[in-house]
């Protein structure tokens, strides 16, 4: 390809929107242009990007056994009221009528078609497994679009819907996608982790994230560097941090902490460890009757160490929460506790509370909690003997680094990570919903078991480049970049030298499949260098005349420091072998 | 590919809901299935021959210096309104609100997003010209959605946008457009023509469709056998069939023609040739008032030789009608003409009526038509002498096959059609309403003139089979069959010999980057040929034991009445020189 018969769209400075270093650096790079709110133009430069992601998933997909087909964008509501998400979903599924007022909703999934055809096309048990999959354009009416395509409301994903006869086979199926996904992202050429995530309402152990490694990943990533122990922190499980409870050895004592509402002011005041205070969070679950009102209440307490935070998605896993939570108001507070929030603990309730201890709490003694009257705190607190043993002990809070690893194998780290796949058991979840049954040996109709794989195509360039920039722009991995090589004349326009080097470098690197930029726009080196640093084309060879007077020309790697001076002669080698 | 790793579905009948052969023939090979009015799933057989065409347009689009990027499905309302057409379409342009309330539609085309794209990156004549083309869903809410992929609701569409400094350079980007259409046509392996078609509002000669040639096609297309003129019917011009008008020999005279109220049945009751009769339509245009109501009415009569029909479009360029008309109604034709539709003519109104003679009718003498009075026309009708010379002479009828040919070469001919594609010179019809403007070497803002060239993806698989089929199935021009050769073992899990046989030519056939699907399912070869012949793959060999024994195979293309005995040995040289 020559410069001059693509669109190249540089700029000096990312639009004041743009918050996250991707975003800026594929708006300066001209890889997209916002045509509204998360409504983006991919243009040239980064349509080759996704056309590569797109190519080397389709590969995996397929040597994986999946078939490849296309659902449309724009979708009958019928099916979708028959899993109930069309009304269960809120504005996020973008909804319209057409000419006649029929319901359709742009696809934000296809859980329902793809069901709809399954249970169509696949009556046999002989038929099964199946796995279909489509690359096709998905909108999401995000209530705030933002970071560009990381958080986009059209984006391109690839779905994939697996289908089996049994728990075993769709087992599988699923390991099979996982094993699928690593070798993509692979390819990719990424730095990435699948790390164990929450199954939700459908249970099980068979959800795992795909996460590519950036600081700026919004998602925390839990893992075990001597253990291939990974999960995401909603799910890392925590464990006592003390073997066994202390025995008491401080009497309680009600001591005063004048406006010390938080555990880290108190244990500053009493000179105390921060783990030796404990943390009161005070929830709430609401019984409705029959008209949808509210008919009873019930208080929570949730007790963690003081330098540990509550995880809500373990909580809600807890019986009695599973329902439904929310944070107590100050009027249930005060009524439950007698005491206004900052100064809370389980000694001496009004009334009654349903204690949730974390593991660790369970397992202190001597502890610092709230007195339940303003400005004052205990010390010494003692489970048993100051306050009876918790309702519940159950694992509460998130992981910190250097917690043990639940293999046993060592302790935690945490990383930050940006989900860009996602693998899932969906159990029948969506067949029950739909009847997609196919009859076994015996004749006999019996649900199929579905798992759901899903890759944000567009998504993975924003991750990309968060995981690889530089101050002077992008650092593409080979295999995703827009071109793999630019060659760089300088004076083209001048000297025919140059001008035959450049010309012929370029066309030997096409003959040999290697996709090369030919940058013949005549742009001065300073500016044209500028633009492919930019760009982050990952290889870049320049000609000048005063190289190739000494039979030279020089190439540079993105990442490299320095250039390399090489012979003319050597460096479609040199290329081969670096690309290799 | 081995068709136990793919998905394959073949129907013995057609749904009830499918009308023609293409429609019919895709459903039964499951190349689409219907989710909703006028929205299919295109399954995996399918979407072959769509990646298939998406590739050839590609690399034809590519090859002549257009650029790919990807515009959203999903566009906010806002540039549509700046071209008035998100209030000038129809029910047509399916629209949408956000969360937020926002007016967004999902495209039909994009004119607006390229212009607007245009407008911000192509500031300077040095960048022009520029052509961007993307393949993309669209959505057409048709009111009547039928034929399968033929006349569908949502649809795939390769859509480019030309963008020049004059119209002498747009006429060059026009031009390099319709031969890279001729191209993609002839690589596709479709007979096609491409016909010089109406450019409505915008004026000039630059509009072609490209029309693959169908008995069923819904288009006539009109072409001379002895040169290069070939345009759609709505466009191709008819001359007066008479050399000039002879003298009258007949007296005007008022004949009974009691019942007989079209000229088909008057000419039948005389017995005098079709030919000498005259058509009489009668067309009404209104003046509307600063409240939009019609203030005024014209009425006008329209005529035509009995054997030709009226061409609205022809009669819409007529000064006068050029502002929209509509037929007159039963009222206005009673008090203008004092009769009945079924006996109107020219002679001896009531009131004023504009009246626009064909080129032929003004030629002609002695003719009959209406006598205004029921049961009674006129024969020995004289322009004149027994009426005025009509207040227009124009060509306002359809050609039909035989006449002369326009550039005067011959005689016409008229083919059915079915329109793929369709290049148009747009002019500044959209940079003058977004104000899309570029320097000029002088510094002056100029219009871009811009052209538009689209090509109906998914269509090209129905028109394709409408010229491609016979009466078992699909007959795939070798460039676009979901599989180019079908391997078909008879009793592979009977006979290792087979199995290694079939197993090793597969193998040969994807060695060579030919695309083979072996077909391992085991079935029946009764069930297996006629499966192929429906889904239309164009060569096949047949591996047998029975052959084996002998050393051969059994070849036999799709056209081909008989199949060919091949040594197994030879089979691979054959079936290249046939893909040749």
């Amino acid at each position: 390809m020559k410069a001059s018969q693509f669109f190249i769209s540089t700029l000096k400075e990312a639009p004041a929107d743009a918050e996250i270093v991707s975003h800026k650096l594929m708006m300066r790079a001209g890889m997209i242009k916002r045509l509204g709110a998360g409504i983006y133009n991919y243009m040239p430069m980064g349509l080759r990007v996704i056309r590569k992601v797109e190519h080397i998933i389709r590969s995996e997909m397929n040597r994986a056994g999946a078939v490849e087909l296309l659902m449309p964008v724009v979708q009958p509501a019928e099916l979708w009221q028959e899993t109930g998400r069309f009304d269960k979903m809120g504005p996020e599924l973008l909804r319209v009528k057409d000419r006649h007022g029929r319901d359709f909703i742009i696809q934000p999934t296809s859980e329902e078609v793809i069901t709809d055809i399954a249970r169509q096309e696949l009556r046999s048990y002989k038929q099964l497994p199946k796995n279909f999959y489509h690359i096709q354009t998905k909108f999401r009416d995000e209530r705030r679009p933002r970071f560009g395509v990381m958080r986009g409301r059209e984006f391109t994903m690839k779905d994939a819907y697996s289908f089996d006869r049994d728990v075993a086979s769709a087992g599988r199926s699923y390991e099979n996608m996982y094993s699928a996904y690593c070798k993509v992202f692979h390819r990719l050429g990424l730095q990435y982790r699948a790390v164990a995530a929450d199954t939700g309402a459908i249970g099980g152990d068979r959800s795992h994230e795909f996460q590519v490694i950036a600081e700026t990943g919004e998602d925390a990533i839990v893992y075990c560097p001597t253990s291939d122990y990974a999960a995401n922190i909603e799910l890392a499980e925590a464990l006592a941090l003390l073997p066994a409870r202390g025995a008491a050895t401080q009497a309680l004592t009600k001591t005063a902490t004048p406006s010390k509402s938080t555990c880290a002011d108190v244990a500053e005041l009493l000179k105390l460890p921060l783990a030796q205070t404990v943390k009161s969070l005070v929830l709430a679950t609401d019984e409705l009757n029959e008209q949808g009102e509210v008919a009873k209440s019930q208080v929570w307490l949730l007790l963690v160490r003081g330098d540990h935070d509550l995880n809500e998605v373990k909580a809600g896993k807890i019986e009695g929460l599973k329902g439904g939570f929310r944070f107590a108001t100050v009027g249930e507070i005060e009524t439950h506790f007698g005491c206004k929030p900052g100064y809370l603990g389980p000694i001496g309730l009004k009334l009654p509370v349903k204690i949730v201890a974390d593991r660790t709490v369970a397992h202190m003694a001597d502890f610092v909690c709230g007195a339940n009257e303003a400005d004052f705190h205990f010390t010494g607190a003692n489970w048993g003997r100051d306050l009876p043993e918790p309702d519940l002990v159950a694992d509460i809070r998130n992981v910190v680094e250097g917690d043990p690893s639940p293999d046993g194998k060592g302790v935690l780290a945490i990383q930050r990570g940006i989900e860009v796949g996602h693998v899932f058991y969906l159990g029948t979840k969506y067949s029950a919903a739909m009847n997609a049954t196919y009859l076994d040996e015996t004749g006999k109709p019996q649900l199929m078991e579905m798992g759901c794989y899903g890759i944000g195509v567009t998504r993975i360039l924003g991750a990309a480049i968060e995981q690889n920039h530089d101050e002077r722009g992008i650092v593409w991995p080979d295999a995703i970049a827009p071109f793999t090589v630019v060659v760089c004349p300088i004076g083209m326009d001048r000297s025919e030298d140059v001008k035959a080097a450049a010309t012929q470098l370029h066309q030997d690197l096409l003959d040999l499949d290697i996709d090369v930029l030919l940058d013949d726009r005549g742009e001065r080196p300073g500016a044209m260098f500028a633009d492919w640093e930019l760009v982050g084309v990952p290889h870049r060879v320049v000609i000048s005349d005063r190289g190739l007077k000494e039979g030279q020309v020089e190439y540079q790697g993105r990442r490299d420091a320095e250039a390399t001076k090489l012979a003319l002669a050597d460096v479609v080698a040199h290329l081969k072998q670096r690309l290799a």
